[in-house]
């Protein structure tokens, strides 16, 4: 499964790639990531990327050349990528998404994440995407963290990422609705705060009773 | 404003807050941003922060002790600051939450955010938290990204971060649902996509009509 993410902060995307679980799904070969330059694209001596709105206005926006030459470019790199755009118009991300793009991604489908710019992009580049992606009702400088958030949720989703088979699973969310239940470890008494007696019973009976309960 | 970032992570965290947006406000001395390692805090010579959980289960729960000792040194550090945990239990982040927070920030509350890690943590850390956090119904690995999506939705809102006035407001969601207006630059057609008249007509009168039509 290859992601292809195409931004402008390039130094923001990578370490996060690079670090925890998407660090361990890459060195498993369970999947790959690459960071296009979007800046690599652009047009002329000053590779310029971003020009001002027609119609007047505040800002830069990212203009249509650079931004099809990038994701044709990716395109030839990994067969049957689908092109996805990370935009506040765009459909709520949920797991149930994540589960569906994961189970996708391992038959063989690979991803191309265009990060938006707070400033917007020409109308023109929305032709180009497969899936519009929102991952909440905030506004944020750029696609950069909505892109990793898409990238973080799928990965470890991929079967042999995660260390416990369980773990994917107990989670908050995974049945789309239920939140785990209360969790302690050492010391039974921190500052008068005691670890509920049952968890510390050895009666897995009672204590699988009170995990329901919570 | 300070935010203080409390991670085991701190290589995925600190280069997003010194590009684009974010390292614009520090420069600008509008927002002070420090990383925190958890590990710094850890128990006995092997800096230990997590732990198995009472009564059983997969994977390993932070431990309250470091994570106590960390939010005290980093209360220590900047006053009047305010605990966020990022979890999926906690309230859905939304823009006017953005814009609450960036107020407080200005009026002295600085902010120590706490990532939280996908095996989970002991309950009672839970105590220390003025505010719980989700920014979505998805999971992700650790609160990491969260974190900076909270920190990103913020600051961009402190006066004089942002470049044009107009930017913080003419967005999307600003006013709780009003999406932005289609909007275009050169070149005027592109691959047969060509830009509305109206946006090139120079009339403004028709140029807000359209817009606010769209």
């Amino acid at each position: 499964m290859v992601f292809q993410i195409i931004t402008l902060f390039p130094e923001m995307v990578g370490p996060v790639l690079s670090t925890s679980m998407m660090w361990k799904a890459s060195e498993k070969g369970l999947a790959e990531f690459r960071v296009l330059n979007l800046r690599d694209f652009g047009l002329g001596p000053r590779h310029q990327v971003d020009d001002t709105p027609y119609g007047g206005g505040d800002g830069m926006l990212l203009m249509c050349e650079p931004i099809f030459a990038a994701v044709e470019y990716a395109k030839a790199q990994a067969t049957n990528s689908k092109v996805i755009l990370t935009t506040p118009k765009g459909s709520r991300w949920q797991q149930g998404m994540a589960a569906e793009f994961a189970e996708r991604g391992q038959s063989g489908e690979n991803y191309i994440i265009l990060c938006g710019h707070y400033e917007g992009f020409d109308e023109r580049i929305l032709t180009l995407a497969d899936h519009q992606v929102s991952i909440g009702d905030y506004v944020l400088t750029g696609g950069e963290l909505p892109a990793l958030v898409f990238v973080d949720s799928i990965v470890r989703l991929i079967p042999g990422v995660l260390g416990g088979e369980q773990s994917a699973q107990i989670e908050s969310f995974s049945d789309g609705k239920t939140l785990e239940f209360p969790q302690y470890t050492r010391p039974a008494e921190f500052r008068g705060m005691k670890v509920p007696d049952v968890l510390l019973s050895g009666n897995h009976g009672e204590i699988a009773k009170w995990r329901k309960e919570h």
